[in-house]
């Protein structure tokens, strides 16, 4: 059977849907995490979602996820625009990577418009609330299965 | 019956296949407009695909989209990066308009991190190929609906 | 008698009225080329007015200007802050040239602070609506009648 | 009857004529003042012309301006560029504000591009030496009479 | 009876009196917390005070603060100038937030002088060694009850 | 008996309660002068209070508080961001300075965010509208007391 | 039988001789192509001359000379600076490519230092004048031959 | 006898040998760590080596060797570019400080030129692989026994 | 007989001989203007001294020396690093114009650097605490005399 | 008969045909020599062809050529982006200078992009690897007989 | 036998111990030289030591290193951060090259933070005094024999 | 009898009257030799006065004044706007150092505003021709003397 797609999420989305509603929408993490299983279920994959504040625990999901995981989607919050620890971290995985953001960074501040993890991902979604996720893990499906390449 | 889902493509896509494959694949265009029309066919929408190298054809596009068109799916190509006057364009619609690229352009060179066309966008999907396209389709979809809202 | 006064008008400005009204206003350009047809008549001119979306028509236009105007009023709309060719071209001009624009670019976006047709213009005139347009027709006649000189 | 429109005048401007007349003209202060009246006088306004080589006076009149004016013309000159406390005056005015200059700012030095006065003006005129300000004072009335909005 | 004031102190603030006495000053975090309970208990509010050297966990105690603080007092050390995170965290607060620090970061290093914590504190206090505890306490319950407002 | 502290006020700030209410409040500077005397009176101070809309009479005063002030409160307000002039007056007191804003400028325009007086104040507090004066003032009297110091 | 040499001319050239003759000379255009006809026929090609001031028509002509050119001679004039679309076009060729300038841009505004399409070009050809078309040639010549080799 | 030196790691080096060995080489950290245990060894000193994917685990314990530790051998890895905490702890400690990687950081891209802990360091070895750890315990150890002196 | 050559002082110099005396020494203004006139009087002319805090009475001034003076010599102080304004008066000057400086702004801080003065003058003089007075005064006369020429 | 043309080359470029070959072919300095006796000897000049790892040397040599030579060829190689020195000693020329480089520096790393030398000469030609000598001497004769102005 | 380890030192470094000491320290070049001696010869190496305040020679060493040196020691002192001769001249060799520095230049002025040697070399060594060259001498061994890879 | 004062010419001043005459002037330098000997010779010291275009060469010859002179006059040229190596040979010197232009560079290209030399020098004395010589000798000796101190 395949590796479960891993699902994680960086800082304060543990508050979503009470956090800022205008730029994040009213879904909280629970219903984003449903969603995930629903939308990987159907293309026959298992869902592993896990959120944290910390930088190093993030990282060490995503070494975790070298060997565990088909593949990652990873929404990085606010480390994605500050670490070059996580950058270097998914550096070393050989599996899809799919970055995803509820909002749209580039119509955002400017320190919001650098991505570490742009540099190491395979593609990018965002702008979409939670169905960024879905198209994620549908995007991500796609590289597992070589359907999609760039 | 509903409008079609418009999806425009800036310069240089009509030599998909031939020009740096190892940056854009070996699909043709051709082959990318048929997944489109699949895609969409799926969700009950029809497709208008069109190709220019022009700006200012472009431009002409997105006016007409503004009345003819349920979304907008583009992918601006070299435009994105150059062009306010596209982004003046993009900004008279009030339908979901949203970006795609067939590779991920935070990961090459830095004239190709900024982007207009992001700064009127609903949402951003990149890296993933021809498959970047569907996604696209469906994240359209999920806007025109309002499955998805940010 | 005297060659017109040339009125050239750049990308979206077709959509004048229609296009984010609480920056530019609700007159269409259809009025707006009326209100200079009236101000340039009491001044003794006739006026060629001319929109379009793609910059190299826009470039044709203004070397067209160089044998068959008195004068060039401009408003460049996108392309004014990106288009070095558009520059080249009305630098080749020996009439007098008033850059105008229906907002004040200067209290917009930092990408609308540079303007290459400034780098050509004799003067500049924004802010005022259409007002603008008549505004610098008058300053356009009075650079031919040698009344108003820097 | 009306408030009379103000127009105030920053430091160098007393030299008008003398100093630097490829870039100023020839004309002098006292004769842009007479084409002020007159030109103000056919709309059926007074004007208040001041001029002063001091940023604190500047700040003081603009103030005065607030309660007096009906509209308020400005040519900042060199504190235009480097004078937030004078933008910070500007912004606690509600009449229409015009920026003016005798020459085009943006064909001349880097750190003439800048204006912090624009921040706070409806519109700006620039370039047409001593009839920028019969401009502005056509471009103020239409302001106050509600003929030009943007 | 009121919630307490949360005073949150960023890394290394656990070894004041300690390191770098001619910037910090000699007192010890342990008599800040003493200072800081006197004052607040004059004004009627008791103190919740927490030092880490975990971004992470700073941000678990920023949004643990959203629910049982009145307000927050955040001195957050070297993660000021580096921390989109904490800045994310921040902002889902609804209570009065003052930033403090010890010394005056506008007067040290160039890469001190920009704070993402600022941008979400309500104001900020600094360069007073521990009497910034003391006066953004004071700061804070003046906003608790409406007394100083912007 | 001790020397006042003296609060200077710069530019626009007699505007207080007039310009801009929802940035700067609806107190007058009346108002703040008298906070400001009923805090350093319970404190066992008188204060000096003054206010300017010119850079050199700035100048003049700090100079003048060099020999006569116990401490300064100044709020340089716009000269602040664009006076080395005021910062080298600054340098040369030996008494405290306290450099205090109505609001918050680091999250205002970039162009707020520096500030010359920061280069020569002990501290900074900013953002909590007229209780900035009283915080101010406190300050001052802990670092004239030796109470207080980094 | 040997494709022949394509030589494709950016906005404005059709001015040659016109406009601003003390930078580029009083040569015509057609004076140039016939100095590019006899150049290239001594070395036993034909010659593909065109100009236009269309970025898209010049795209679509790079496109073309993809299969029917041995190689290309560029003078994108203002598009050079600014187009990443041409760049992209460009880079799908496999043929020789050789930039060419009238001018020397290195010796004028800084906005003119920068090329896109020296990305993507073999080698340049600067400041001779029409000779630089010659030589330009004659470079393309050799690097088809393979006697010149970087 | 004397207090051990401390060799710390940073981020993900914990897949040293797995992760990008063209750039990191083959050598697991278990290895690296013999390596600094028989050079220390034979210089007379013990070692004590640590790693951690966690920023504020690394400050703890860059505090705690303030006390327990001869000297200080770091290899901050991605902390090294982006943590100020870091380099706010380092400069609470006396003992010599020694900053090694295995890679030269800069030869590689732009955001990793810049060290915090560079800041704060005696010295810096970077680029030998494991050998710049052996070399960095031979440099700890000519500084503390002062026979390396700048 | 000549006109005198003026010197002119900004804000602060009042203060010379208290004000950092490391940096600017221990002579009072008095003295250097005592020496200013003993050397001027050995060349034959006399000195017009001045000192003021006041941009706009420098300016004044600066206008007044137009007609009255045989050459300028000023040490603009602070105003020289911000004032486009003074630059502007100094523009109108036909006489020759000598900046002077007690230290070296070259070894300080970086917006020390820039001065708007030297722009307009002939030379620049500084580092040489009173003596930069002395020796300004005598270039001043070499360049009245012509005997000192580019 | 006429002087000879020179062609002078800077540091390391006597490694020819050694160094990087993959960048600047295998052809030795010696055949580069020979290549361009040959052509500049169908042209009827002779060839003053020098080396040197010394700018010092470089700027002997221009200064020597100032008398000695019809035109100046030169590759500066390295010091063509660092050397204000060398740029000084061409504006000292009155005959033509042509800079050739054997590959394309705009395609290179950024501190290549700027050239010193670009800005004293009168065209470039960059890319063709020897051949660019050729072509050099050939742009080179063509200003000396007035054939080639731009 | 094996070729010799070159060391190679830079402008001003025939001064050490002289100039500015608290930086460089009290060793002079030939204390320096002897340690070089003493611990290659350990490591069954000769030592080849040289000096020069010459850019130009520096860099004929560097390219006679290339035949005649195991491995290449240098500090480049000055030219380090300027001469990108140097740095082409470092690219033409195939043996380990190793910069070192006495000091630690990113403890230093900004300008002493770019170095275009470590662009060619394996590895960086600085900040240890005289150490430096020991530690470098080692791990250029180190590098010869294999035993340090990166 | 006192150590003469040493007089330094960087490069190309050797070509001085002949070298573009309308910014150095029609004086040789042989002349500007015999000016500082006169007006040494009257302030009781000798001149050393010597010229070189090679970097290297002016360093040893500062290295060399460290111990023959008294003080030091340096016209850099080209090298003071890009030598680090200067620099730190100006920075071993205990003698007063007098940097001497005969224009004045902040007037000139952005490339001459920047001087490492200012970094090291006592003062600067620039844009008044050969005067500027005679300026900085008298200016020297006065910092001899003591008569000038900052």
């Amino acid at each position: 059977m395949s590796k479960p797609i891993w699902v994680l999420n960086g800082p304060n989305l543990n508050l979503l849907g009470v956090r800022e509603p205008h730029l994040y929408g009213h879904a909280s993490l629970d219903e984003v995490r449903e969603r995930c299983v629903a939308r990987a279920g159907a293309l026959g994959f298992a869902i592993e979602f896990r959120q944290t504040n910390r930088e190093g625990e993030l990282i060490d999901w995503v070494q975790e996820a070298r060997l565990e995981a088909s593949a990652l989607v990873i929404n990085p919050a606010g480390y994605g625009h500050t670490s070059v620890a996580l950058l270097d971290a998914l550096k070393s995985l050989d599996i899809p990577i799919v970055e995803c953001h509820l909002s749209n960074p580039s119509a955002r501040e400017a320190f919001r418009h650098m991505s570490y993890v742009s540099l190491a991902a395979s593609g990018v979604i965002c702008g979409f609330g939670p169905a960024s996720y879905e198209l994620a893990i549908e995007a991500a499906h796609g590289l597992i299965s070589g359907a999609s390449k760039p």
